[in-house]
């Protein structure tokens, strides 16, 4: 599932012209990206951008520019970022004979930010909506209004010049109007939707920024093309190809899993359970993206809190273990790409003199696995095609 | 899965000797349990008496008294019924030659019922249990302690007569102490765990109490056998044959479902959204027993919750249907069963009005799937085996 082969087979498919090609990479994904539009079209890049999370640019890339920026909350360098591409088309004087190479990855919301009203009613308007329990379609729909380059936006500024968006997807619905905020994506929501969201969530604003989020973007793009090379789909396929290269049976059970993370957690326990005794070994694959109603200070994320609430589940069993982890390599605001236990981590937990109910009511996972070795450690991947679980059983 | 043939089978298989016979049925499915008895026993029946919940008796049973009373709250008939076999034992100076054939279901934890501790304290407590969020286990464990019939102290009353239990079971770890909790089965666990879960879910109690939940109830007992006729499995077994002969493809992916309702039902939208355009008709099947966190005053069932949940998750799906019914054909303190939905549901709900996230924020399943045909009603079944669940896929 690393992008980096599946850019490079759009590129040498697509017809890019003979004019001026201007590439932006944004995302958690966007150095891998960039590289490797940078190995197949080296000089015929007039400029390069790349913007992604902090510690994710692994190396310079010759041609491009980079900015790190924050995320899941943008930042200074988010709003930095999406100013220097503007900048970046605009000083160009595009023409209908120059493409614009836009690499688009998950975490593009964050990443690449440049508010129609000022920064810090948005910054406040961003944290309220991760902490309501919003989904990602719902705070991507406030965004994109509130935002000089989202829902199509972005394309509008870059015209005449043509827009090639190579998508690499980290939203279930596969909306590609949703992936990023849909930066050169024709947008169909409208700011009433926009305005139900802050209310459904009770978030108030001001009455300037309601002026901003009614008004549209652009529905119609003329200029714009698009490549997918990624979703959770195929990550879901990858593993289940890795789970059947081991000696596994493997069934994807879903690729739009969007529950509360500690009840899944706990659902994916109970097939582990009713399989435990399997003579043939088992996986069970779960692709998607959980959801945490944030209840306490701790540290943890999603992949965290599934792994933590199945070791409950299947405490004492000695043929199954539940792994759950980000394809990015960063659950939520850790280091780590999520956790795995088996049948001992519930009884290493109790001897950890770790009090179990509280790291759960807390969202405190983190630490919890830490103690007992559950944390899976990947660094970045490269990629950010949401989360896979897995059930395995093997005797 | 209706117990009467199985309750025969087992007593033409077992041998009661020569003495007398006195049967006790006890549970949601007394009614159709002692009926097979009495089928099979007939004249043998020294004495009969029948306890079950309200509206569970169909008919009478020749020779059988019949005490109806109160679920999931116990109230003074469930004390009055645990009173009158009290007295039939006691008064029946029963001898090592007589049998005490017990016929147990769940529900009996409510409904046969004499505490140790004043009438309101015990009342106090049974609400307070049900509303925390405790699971079954757990307000078993606390009931045990608190009662003059559970956790085998009822077959201690009985000895030195043979003590025959069968046993419909509506307990996932299928442990037979924590069936009805346990009127004629040893009881392993203790007073300092009974106390814990009191405290883990912050109930207050009288010093009275805390010293009545101390005592210990009998860790073995000579006088007993059990003979298993059902529980989850079988039901998820046969919901994979009715599944199979209607040409579904159908796996049963759990027996010990516990988690969140309205979180399952979201999990099982989302298989049901992945596997929506299947060509080969599909049946995943889900047993167990979810469980509700009560936050509103609303009428429903973890049934109707899991429907209502998993109707928004697969909303304008032409192909698929999700429902979820408990056994004994009472969900919830209602008259349903549980509720069945498919991809018109969602739309339906908002054609008619209902305010989806209220009713789904007060546990208010009930009305909203009655007003557009959604609740499955099928009477009192004469069964209690929990609940169970599935995604349906046919094109």
């Amino acid at each position: 599932m690393l992008p980096g082969q599946n850019v490079k087979k759009v590129l040498f498919e697509t017809d890019l012209g003979n004019g001026r090609i201007f590439c932006i990479a944004v995302g958690k994904a966007a150095y891998a990206m960039a590289k490797a539009a940078e190995e197949v079209l080296k000089n015929r890049i007039t400029a390069g951008l790349v913007i992604t999370k902090y510690g994710h640019m692994r190396s310079e890339i010759p041609g491009f520019e980079a900015i790190e920026a924050g995320h899941p909350v943008p930042d200074e360098n988010s709003y930095r970022a999406a100013d220097r591409a503007i900048e970046m088309i605009r000083e160009a004087k595009l023409t209908e004979n120059d493409h614009v190479l836009f690499l688009l990855s998950g975490g593009t919301s964050a990443l690449f930010e440049k508010p129609v009203i000022p920064h810090p009613e948005m910054e406040k308007i961003n944290q309220s909506l991760l902490l309501s329990g919003a989904d990602i379609v719902e705070i991507n729909t406030v965004r994109k209004h509130l935002s000089f380059v989202k829902g199509g936006r972005f394309a509008a500024l870059a015209a005449p010049a043509h827009v090639d968006t190579v998508v690499l997807s980290d939203v279930l619905s596969n909306d590609l109007s949703f992936v990023g905020s849909g930066p050169t994506y024709p947008d169909e929501t409208t700011g009433e939707e926009a305005f139900a969201i802050l209310e459904k969530y009770h978030i108030g604003v001001s009455g300037d920024t309601i002026e901003m989020l009614m008004r549209d973007t652009p529905k119609t793009l003329n200029n714009v093309s698009f490549y997918r090379i990624g979703d959770v789909r195929m990550l879901c396929d990858a593993a289940r190809s890795a789970a059947e290269s081991l000696g596994y049976q493997a069934v994807i059970l879903t690729n739009s899993l969007d529950c509360e993370a500690r009840e899944a957690g706990a659902f994916l326990a109970s097939i582990g359970r009713t399989y435990a005794n399997s003579e043939a070994p088992l996986a069970f694959i779960f692709g998607g993206e959980t959801v945490v109603h944030v209840k306490g200070n701790g540290k943890g994320g999603r992949n965290q809190e599934i792994a933590l609430a199945a070791a409950k589940g299947i405490r004492g069993l000695r043929h199954v273990a539940v792994f759950s982890v980000g394809s990015d390599g960063t659950d939520g605001p850790t280091d780590a790409a999520g956790g795995i236990v088996d049948g001992t981590s519930f009884d290493e937990l109790v001897a950890s003199r770790i009090d179990y109910d509280r790291v759960i009511e807390e969202n405190d996972a983190y630490d919890a696995l830490k103690k007992i070795g559950a944390l899976v450690m990947t660094g970045p991947t490269g990629t950010n095609v949401n989360d896979v679980s897995a059930v395995l059983i093997r005797k």
